[in-house]
This record gives structure tokens, C-alpha cells and sequence, in this order.
């Protein structure tokens, strides 16, 4: 599926049948002439629903409703209910998983459960297995909690590296579902069961899967879960996250962050901490109510899905735009040393494609990476750049994310073209383009 | 100071040079006819500013901005400059103090970091010294890191036991400056100077103090501090909360919420965390940029006072307010079994009023603390019912809290006499004011 032509793309956009659900979204591209926006896997877009119910939140329940809204309001239920319906994007049950403090912070509670648990069954196994190239803050976690548990981080350069890693050491396998430098998607099921059959619990960061393809938690055999907010999910900058606990473990240990609101009783004020039955424990302190609210909005972009195929439906369009993002860079950037990083198998593959430079070619040798991102952007095209780390053995990247509640085809088309303009006038070497700030 | 009628009050606050501050905030009672507000301590009034400052955010600064506005609009500074701000408040200087996370989250951070540095410095120290009535998160989150330090929490029943509990087991003493069900205000310099001379670290949660009363973290010795967004900062429900460390401790432990946003070079992507230096290592996932901006809009109104003598000022017209509730309860509710549980020296109270009925009065016997606050906020007083604990002696609290940027010397006056109204004809014994909810 290869179109040759413009022409061709608009015609799969005219046959999209999700194409309604981009009219959710107040769209950059309305305002800002020729936008083409390929980082909703860094922050989602924001949905039409949200300014308003924002504004909502803060001058009734808030202005006029004031401490009543706690419970008039329902913000006390927040975490539960907004975490019910992310539940069902991820294949968890009602009351399963709750909406609650950063990702960052969620990790550190699951992992710090799942140690513990296999302190208990298992002493003997110390290690936590991952990849080097997993999001830092999921590694920096794990490394704090490896000195407090007396454990270690066992760090493979390759996905086919893990199942020879699970070995009578393992405590726990921490993946993040898709390698947010690689877009490589893991294979949950089979993943799960080989560190189960390891005798390791499996620990899945959803940061970029949630929202952007089906993830079956309860099914693939997952233990512990955390996804991002900001992402696929549409949420807001530094949107709340959360966190899952398969149901037959979450009993089992009291996490850390035992802040009052998972208390069992909070407004009883008892002097001793007694655990919220089920998932509520892993909330810590007071929700964040008007983030909690922008958070709401954009998960129900994605609920607003269900009646035209769900995930399952927003999954096949995303193969889609990233085949044909593929394809047509190989068909119109030809020789230009560009390298597809992103498995070629669509089963292989999440929502991102990311592509890099051959060493060798006239690019890769002006380590050109950062400054093609740069020019692309200023043609309109927002992608990310993802630093390589020269002594792993890591290449510098640029990222390209599809979001399938609103990257049209033709999207994918025009941003291609502008990379192959980008590219054959050399425009990326003009020095405004060299220099580097803070890139997130 | 104690006026006789509603015409001293409504003199009081014509010669209150403070009262434009008031003007800053979109008041319920505008709207609400007869609203007195007496709840600023659990959840601050909605500053003006606020609305439209969240709205341009999310439709600009996301919508349009989209990711380039982590750089372009601030968004990650904004742990910092908020924090900067706040720091003016309770007496810490510029780069000290962060904006991140909840107040149980940053009580787990810098606890963490008390309890580690004393296992270098006097391993043999393993006691955190609390008070009972300490607001319960604190006493969890304490809870939980005893547990995994192997360390106890002793927990004094009244003040004025502290110093002897402060022997050579003693790690830390932690402490909410001005006590949640009492309204009791603690000496920060001299258990702070007792803590040290003992070898304790000193540990101080300011979630009543900033923004209620002058702090002043450098000068008296303090160690570790914590505080809350969303009560006297008005940084609406939820709001971020803060974090400080002395500078001289802030580099010798790298707390354990290691999170990407801490590290020293975030978007280096470097697989092994490295501390940011100094309070920057603080931080931990991803700022939460709605509700930073909301938080930011309510630190400003304190700001404002700056001109009309700031903290100082804020805080004698504090005690002025409560001052005159303590002085008028006396006067015009006498006979009703009520007990002032607050101290009634202006230098040990904070900025509440908490009360109790007698145990031998009619109230008392009835067990009506609960049935009166809900009265009241049916005749539109919002106060607080916190509830007591029998087998820690413990009384049900009637709290009132004035926050002197909006409560009037009027409003003292006329929720007295409603106080008086519902006590007298017995109106809190309807059956409607007995049900119990949730009460925040």
C-alpha cells in the first residue's frame, strides 16, 4: 500500500471511517497554516471538550462550591472513576485501576510492590530485568529502589536479549510496552508468560501503548501496570497518570506512598495507617482535581471510539499511517542514508516511526539528526529528536508519532515531502538549526 | 478588643488596610447570598486571576503552543519559579525550595532524606518523634518509612511533652507547625535549637503555617519542609505542593523518587541517574502545568500584599480575626457548653479558631460538634467538623479558619452570631444535621 500520489492519501482519508473523531480536537493546524503535528507520543492534542470543563471545574465547583465539592461535585471519586474508563483501554476491570500522582511516582509504587512480594516468595531473586534503552525515569527508579532492596538492574541491548535474562535471579521483567526510542511493541502475552515461567512477576510501563493500541492486561497476564496521561491519552501537560495491580496481588502488600487518601477510612483521621481494600491504596495524597478534570476529557476522546471499533479500529488505522509513513520514506527519500529504527513488521511495531541516519551517509557523518528535526519544524512538521548515547551503542534519532484520533493520511504524505525538501536543498545545515536547547 | 455590636466589626474593617486584598478573589459570597467562607484552610477562595490565566494555557499554550511550549511558555521552569516565589513566604531564599508532586509525596522525599542522613551521621538514632494529633498523612507516610528503616514513631500527646522526647534515639523531630485539629502554634525556632541540641534533624510540614502566618524556615534552624498548594496559597483543589531542604543538606542524599525530571540532564536521556544539584533533585516526573499555573495565580495574592506589609501584616489582622471569634464566642455563646480548644494566646495560635463542646453540656452529651457545623453551613458558615478520637482522648473539633486576605472583622462578627442562633434554638437537633457523609 504504497501511494504514489497525494491524491491517493486524500482518497484513504475521504475512506477513513474515524475520520469524524478528529473533529474532537481544537486543532493547531485550524490556526497555524500547514501544521503537521507528529508528537502526540510526546503531548497529546487538545480536545474541543476540555477549556470548557476546565473552566467549569474552576469557577463553579470551585469559585462557588468551594470545599463542598469534594462531594457535590464528585472529585473525591475521581480516581476511581476516571481510572475505571482508562481501564477499559487496557483490558483491566472496573474498580481495577486508578488515576493518581505521576508516572514516575506510580512506578515506584508497583515496583516497589512487586519486590516486596518476591522478597517474601522468593528471596533469592534480586534482579530486576529491562532494556538500556527504556525511558530513563523508569531505570532511575528502578536504581533507587535496587539500593533500598539490595537488588540489581540487569539492562539488555535487545528485545531478543530477554528471555536468556530471565534466569533464577529475576524478581521482575520491566518493560515499557513500546520502546519509546524504537517504537518496537513487545509482546505482552508472551513476555508475561516467560517471566512467569522464569518464576519473575512482569511490570509493564504503558507510557506509549495506553490509548494508541489494544493492550490486554488481565488477558496477556500482566502483574503490575503504569501509563502516562499526556500522551495517547490527550490529558494536558503533565497530565496525572496510573497505575494497575492485578487483582489477586493488590491485596498482598502496602505500597510505600502510604498517603491518607488510600486509607481505608480517610475522614475517620485515625492515627494508624490501615490500607484501602484493592487498587484505592496505591492513591497517595489529595487529587489534582483540575488536571484530574482535563484528564477526564481526553480519555473520552478515546471512549468517543468504541462505537466505530475501539481500539482494535484506532490500532488499524495507526498500522496504516505508519506503513505508509514507511513506505513512502523509502520511496521518496531514497538515498538520502535514512534508516528505518522501528521494526518493519507491523505486528512488531506501536504508533511511531523513528528513522535514523546510516554512519556512512553524508547525513550521518554531519550527525545530522537534530538539525533535520529542527528544519522539519520549522516547515511545520513537529517530530521529536531522541539523543543517541554513543557508548551504548545508540543512534540519534527522529521520531515521527501518528495519533489515529487525528493524523490524517494526508498528514503523513505532506510530512514526507517536507523531509525529502528538508534533505535534497540541504536546508538542514543552515547553523540556526544546529542549536541545541532543551528538547522534550 | 472585644465589640459589642456588628457596627465595631464593620468599623474594623473600614479601617483595615488590608482590605483591597479581598478584591483579588471571585467570592462566592458575591453570588451566594450570606456565604461566610470559613474554610480557606482546607481549600482557598478562587482568585480572580485564576480562569483566565488556565484558560490561556490550555487554548494557547497547549492548543497552539503544543509541545514547544515546555520552552516557549516556561512550563519547565515552572517547579522552580514557583518555588522561588513561595520561597518569600516562609523564609528560604531563591533556588531552595520546589514546586512538585503532593505534600504526602514530598514528605516521603524529605523524611527519606532525614532518616538516611542521621543512619550516616548517629545510626543509633532510630525514633521519629511526632505529636498524636499530627494530620494523619504525616503519620502514615512516617509509618511507612519506620517500616523500612527499622526505625519507631513516638508520639506525644500534648506540646508540651516534645523536648523530653527528643532523647538519643531521637533521628527526627517532625511537625506540622500549627496543629490541623487545634490551631496550636509551634515555637519553629526553639524545637528546632531543641531538636539539633538533642542531635535530631528538624523536620517541619507547613501545610497551616504558609501563607497564614510569617515563616521563617532559614533563620530558625529548620531542616527538612514541606507544604500544601491548595490551602492558605490558594492554588485550587488538589493544588501542588512543595519541598525545601537547608542548603547545606540538600546535596548529601539523593532522595528516592529519583524521577527523570531530578535528574541532572534530563534530556541527555543518560541510562544512570544523576542528581540535579541542589532542590532540583527534588522534583520527580513531569510538572503538572494546569494546575502549576492555577497554583502560581494563588501564590500571587500573598504576593500582593507584599506593599502592604506582607506576612507581618497578613498575620496581625489573622489574630485580630481570631482575636475577636474567640472574644465574641465568649460573649455571646456563653452557657452553651463550649470549650476553646485553640490556645488563646495570640502567639501560640495559628489562623483557626477550634472548639469543643463540654463533655457535661447538653451539646456535649449529645455528641453535637458534627450536627452544629452542619447547621451552620446550612445558614451558610462553612466551617470544618474534624472528628476526635475517644481512646486518644481526643474531643469532635468545630474548626473555623480565617485567611486574612478575605475573611472581614463582619464576617467573624455575623458567623458568631449564627453559631449563637443554631446553639440557642437548638435548630442542629433536625434530624438532616445528624447524617454524616464525607467531610474533608
Amino acid at each position: 500500500m504504497t501511494p504514489m500520489t497525494r491524491e491517493h492519501a486524500l482518497a484513504l482519508d475521504a475512506a477513513d471511517t474515524l475520520a469524524p473523531l478528529r473533529r474532537q480536537f481544537d486543532l493547531p493546524d485550524d490556526a497555524v497554516d500547514g501544521l503537521i503535528y507528529l508528537d502526540g507520543n510526546s503531548l497529546g492534542m487538545l480536545p474541543r471538550a476540555t477549556a470548557a470543563r476546565v473552566a467549569q471545574v474552576i469557577t463553579q465547583e470551585w469559585g462557588r462550591g468551594l470545599i463542598g465539592s469534594w462531594n457535590s461535585a464528585g472529585w473525591m471519586a475521581q480516581p476511581a472513576r476516571i481510572g475505571d474508563k482508562i481501564a477499559t483501554l487496557v483490558g483491566a476491570g472496573p474498580g481495577e485501576l486508578v488515576v493518581a500522582d505521576s508516572t514516575s511516582v506510580n512506578l515506584f509504587k508497583v515496583l516497589s510492590a512487586a519486590l516486596a512480594i518476591q522478597r517474601e516468595d522468593a528471596p533469592t531473586r534480586r534482579v530486576i530485568v529491562s532494556e538500556r534503552s527504556n525511558f530513563p525515569t523508569d531505570l532511575y527508579i528502578a536504581q533507587s529502589l535496587c539500593r533500598q532492596h539490595g537488588c540489581g538492574l540487569r539492562l539488555v541491548d535487545t528485545p531478543a536479549e530477554i528471555p536468556a535474562a530471565l534466569d533464577a535471579d529475576c524478581a521482575v521483567l520491566m518493560l515499557t510496552q513500546v520502546n519509546y526510542r524504537t517504537g518496537a511493541l513487545h509482546d505482552m502475552a508472551a513476555l508475561s508468560a516467560a517471566a512467569h515461567a522464569a518464576g519473575a512477576l512482569a511490570l509493564w510501563d504503558l507510557a506509549h501503548s495506553a490509548g494508541a493500541l489494544p493492550v490486554a492486561l488481565n488477558a496477556d497476564g500482566a502483574d503490575f501496570a503504569v501509563g502516562c496521561g499526556y500522551k495517547y491519552l490527550n490529558g494536558g501537560p503533565g497530565a496525572p497518570a496510573f497505575a494497575w495491580v492485578r487483582p489477586g496481588l493488590v491485596d498482598r502488600f502496602v505500597q510505600p506512598l502510604s498517603g491518607w487518601l488510600g486509607h481505608a477510612a480517610p475522614f475517620a483521621f485515625d492515627p494508624d495507617y490501615r490500607p484501602a481494600p484493592g487498587i484505592a491504596r496505591y492513591v497517595c495524597g489529595t487529587p489534582p482535581v483540575l488536571a484530574m478534570a482535563a484528564l477526564e476529557c481526553g480519555v473520552d476522546t478515546l471512549l468517543a471510539a468504541a462505537k466505530l471499533g475501539g481500539m482494535a479500529a484506532l490500532r488499524a488505522k495507526s498500522l496504516a499511517l505508519t506503513r505508509l509513513f514507511i513506505d513512502t520514506v523509502a520511496a521518496r527519500c531514497a538515498g538520502q542514508g535514512l534508516l528505518l529504527v522501528s521494526p518493519d513488521a507491523d505486528a512488531q511495531r506501536g504508533s511511531q516511526v523513528c528513522l535514523a541516519f546510516a554512519g556512512d551517509s553524508a547525513a550521518g557523518r554531519a550527525n545530522a539528526a537534530y538539525a533535520v528535526v529542527q528544519a522539519l519544524i520549522a516547515r511545520g512538521v513537529v517530530g521529536d529528536f531522541r539523543a543517541g548515547d554513543p557508548a551504548s551503542g545508540l543512534a540519534d534519532i527522529l521520531r515521527f508519532g501518528v495519533t489515529p484520533l487525528t493524523t490524517r493520511f494526508v498528514d503523513v504524505w505532506d510530512a514526507v515531502e517536507r523531509l525529502r525538501d528538508v534533505l535534497a536543498s540541504g536546508q538542514w545545515r543552515e547553523p540556526r538549526f544546529a542549536q541545541r536547547g532543551a528538547v522534550t
